[in-house]
């Protein structure tokens, strides 16, 4: 059975020695003193420990079911849905006025890793929910504010976003679902949405359902959808609730993973929906929470994959097979440890350095969330924006890489169910997928963020890794292995951007063609930024004597691996994308 | 629900025009004229499609089943399994006398590739039989042969191979299964297997496991193990089944896939065994059948991706989500299909130029072992016993890749068990673990293969390739598009075998943190070199007015994309070997 640790000092470092929330002021907030910020993770690893870690691999094993309409989850999402709401660990990051503590949205996002590595299924029902809310604080009215946020920030109420439908997922703007205005200013929605994760359950009172559909007289296409709240019960003026709404349970769907979470079919059969936000600007109220809820999703996927390293690591440590090519290390048990051959520390190296680097791409973002939120930075909103992608595909492409290297130490019991580390792949492997596919995330950097408000923040990201560059230019010890290889990471990745510029205005195949392999090229630039920063900080750390030397060694020898045998890879990639579209397109589609 | 149609076109192209079997004898056989091996590839390709494919995902989803000491396989297997021996599958290419049709390994290979894409759980049953066919040819006595070939070739009978234990897999040094001799010559076998492939069913009416164990006098290690027959029913003299032996199953396991195939836990409590092969030899007489058992689990890597591109091909024409950002290819449907976009093509591209370089560089290692074993060509031996561990590691690392690549296609859909394609990437998973996990089959290949006969086989590739080279030197049409990329993938393989020769010397660590990605640069460069050949081939057939041009176009511009898109990796293969072992071993095992 896997267990899980919360990396509590691995977490504070970027926090207070990298990203430094603790020198200056939080936008909105203040100063997190380290103090503050460690309690929180403590607590929050200690829920993740005792309470949501001990029941994955059963929710797994047990997953959820319909029963004349009623759908269960496993055994013991109760109880620890209840520990979450008194802990009141859902309205961390939220504002104070619906019952929240107000933390920055980075605070949020380290306790979200925490208990995603803990639990990623179970912590869904309160993912989702925490998205809907952003959606209704940024569009509802303040009937519709005080109706519902109270009750979904405390988790008396659930929510969920319904987007797809069997016949269009990214291409939203070929859906069905109708909404009929009615006299009263309500709308009758009817239509059917598939994959809705967190569908319904029976862990709260009520679940308050998002769902996009089209209105007459918006026109074709996305244009004419807008979005609506759709409460499983209907809420009575007094806030009790009232009688069923016509939504149900179709069929909860059988999936590859997150067996915990009610991945729902929906029928909306004539239910009674609320406009949330200006009618037919669906599409854009939907994807104002699109930076939050894609940053959530890529951290998804490295989560997973740090417990399922955890775990990786143990079993390395643990099982004797084999000896050390340079002579026995356990010379008087029967074999070696797992951990003394080098292709099983290659390994381990591989998903360490990224899983660390993951870490501190994630809350940057989440840091630039809180400066563009909080503090209406528009660089730092553009900034964000830009890599959002990036941290959606790439984190959650090579989270589910490291989930299959972390399951492959284990040999033959990593594809025994009863060890748990086929659910951390298996998990892991949806995150590539949902709230936009990997490829869409590409489509997405490459066709539209890249030449966003005039190639502006791909600009500014270049200035920053350049600036950075020159800041630290005196520094020896950087030089060689860290500032060189960022160096020329950054190099590959504006030559990509150049040979799309060059060759994307008369071809636009030309640069999507390379897209995905843009993304990830963008991805390994900014995991060696991050790996120089925190090795900046580490030998800062060291100079002031610090009596932590080993932690600050071993982050220096982690981001050295990082630097040398991942980021060599971006020369690849800007061979891919320098082969053009040619080669891609030459195949007519009868021809496969 | 997926479907499988055999490739048999583009078999034929390697079997013919590649491989060219039908030019001249193959090694113990003849001449495999095209008309008589189309005729068997094409019944193959029937059985496949209307028996085989059809089970698969109801296999998946039903599994093996264990009651009251009975092991049940999934609905349907039983009625397939009696048409596989109907058409005599499995003696396809086993020796006549035991009931076989001594056609070339070759024949055995490619139609194997069809069932495996088909059913791989299945498929499995079968192909442990004749993994433990070829253990008592090679090491049995004439009376063994007589007694169990028979049965076995017909599948009257099915065999196992039982190695692993659980605490050891790799290290089978530290197995604990004792046999005590016996007055009559027989052997007492205790102890407990586990992981052990069609273990026991229902399909056939015994089962002969081939069980490694401890005879007294060996010796410590591996050097005290022997190798003995362990019927599940004995067998009386006159070959009619007798008594139940003392070997039962314990339970079956809970896999990640290959469900339909019942991996059990087998506990001996004193079964009557008998000596195959030499006492205290039993390693090596296991690891002469080491070459084509691993050779057929590479071929199971790409086999099952093979399927899975199928699917995901069709689902890529007939899905319609959004439009070709060139222009609108389906004006009059609601939108186009999925193949029109770019990213999806490169994906639909990575998956099906490294399906078919991975087919021309398996079938090229069965005639090797073709060469090897019906030829007695040294030569050969030693080629394809370099090569076995680059088949299995890289083409099932790939083959996974590949397989999940294609789920990806899917979407949300990919994710859904209904759709199919989830089963496909958990299939696939397990090839990259047993017969050896991938990282023991770099260290097999770093730290035994490259060394081995003085490094004469390793040079024999770079002289092959070198040849090939010169030979097509003047072949305009090949050069930058296909020779210029083998050469300089060549020249990073024979770059990285410089480095282990320099620094593995002193420091066995600097050869084995590199083993991976060796392992993976020697798999890139036989992929380059199969497509090259395949390219010449394909020219040859364009320059003689082939009737068929669209079919040998489209090889060419497959080949391109392979040797554009994907052999750049090698130079990041290099990089990362010649890196070294610190980085590697920089921590000490508590700072992880």
């Amino acid at each position: 059975m896997p267990s899980y640790a919360a990396p509590i000092r691995d977490m504070q470092f970027v926090l207070d020695e990298v990203l430094e929330v603790s020198k200056s002021d939080v936008p909105g907030y203040g100063v997190l003193e380290p103090d503050f910020t460690s309690a929180i993770l403590d607590e929050a690893g200690k829920i993740a420990r005792d309470v949501l870690a001990p029941l994955n691999a059963a929710g797994d094993r047990e997953g959820c079911r319909l029963e004349n309409g009623v759908v269960y989850t496993p055994t013991g999402f109760g109880d620890a849905f209840q520990a979450i709401k008194d802990g009141g660990w859902n309205g961390l990051d939220l504002p104070e006025e619906y019952g929240g503590q107000n933390l920055p949205y980075i605070m949020g996002t380290a306790v979200g890793e925490i208990f995603v590595s803990a639990n990623m299924a179970f912590n869904m029902y309160q993912g989702l929910t925490h998205g809907a809310i952003s959606a209704i604080l940024a569009h509802g009215t303040e009937a519709q504010k005080a109706t519902y946020l109270p009750k979904m920030v405390a988790l008396d109420w659930t929510g969920t976003m319904n987007l797809t439908e069997p016949h269009c997922g990214t291409d939203l703007g070929l859906l069905r679902t109708k909404a009929e205005p009615q006299a009263d200013g309500s709308y009758r929605i009817t239509g059917q949405k598939i994959f809705i994760s967190a569908g319904d359950h029976d862990l709260a009172e009520n679940v308050i359902h998002l769902v996009l559909a089209k209105a007459p007289g918006g026109g074709e296409g996305t244009k004419g959808i807008s979005l609506f709240i759709v409460p499983k019960f209907m809420v009575n003026a007094d806030g009790t609730l009232g009688a069923r709404n016509a939504v149900s349970v179709g069929k909860i769907e059988e999936k590859m993973g997150i067996h915990g979470n009610a991945t729902c079919v929906m029928n909306y059969d004539g239910a009674t929906g609320y406009l949330l936000g200006e009618l037919h600007k669906g599409m854009r109220n939907m994807f104002t929470m699109m930076n939050e809820a894609r940053l959530g999703v890529g951290l998804q996927g490295y989560a997973v994959a740090v417990a399922a390293y955890q775990n990786a690591l143990a079993y390395a440590k643990d099982r004797l097979q084999g000896r050390a090519v340079t002579g026995a290390e356990n010379p008087s048990g029967p074999a070696d440890p797992l951990i003394v051959h080098p292709d099983i520390r290659r390994n381990l190296m591989d998903q360490k350095s990224f899983l660390e680097g993951a870490r501190a791409f994630t809350f940057w973002g989440a840091s630039l969330i809180d400066r563009a939120h909080r503090a209406g930075d528009a660089a730092a909103e553009g900034m964000v924006s830009l890599l959002t992608p990036v941290i959606k595909g790439f984190l959650t492409d090579k989270g589910f890489e490291t989930a299959v290297n972390a399951q492959q130490v284990y040999g033959g019991h990593g594809y025994i169910e009863e060890q748990g580390m086929s659910q951390f792949a298996r998990d892991a492997r949806i995150t590539m997928i949902y709230e936009g596919a990997n490829g869409v995330q590409a489509l997405d950097l490459v066709g539209r963020k890249l030449a966003q408000d005039g190639g502006k923040h791909v600009m500014a990201f270049f200035e920053m890794v350049k600036g950075f560059l020159k800041e630290n230019e005196g520094e020896e010890r950087l030089k060689t292995e860290f500032l060189d290889p960022l160096k020329a990471a950054s190099k590959d990745l504006q030559a990509a951007g150049m040979f799309f510029m060059q060759n994307g205005m008369k071809n636009p195949n030309a640069a999507l063609a390379g897209s995905y392999d843009f993304m990830h090229l963008f991805g390994l630039t900014c995991l060696g930024l991050m790996w120089a920063r925190m090795a900046k900080a580490a030998l800062a750390a060291l100079d002031s004597g610090s009596s932590d030397a080993a932690f600050y060694e071993t982050k220096l020898a982690t981001g050295r691996y990082y630097m040398a045998r991942h980021l060599p890879m971006t020369a690849t990639h800007l061979a891919r994308i320098q082969s053009g579209a040619d080669l891609v397109m030459a195949l007519p589609p009868e021809a496969f």
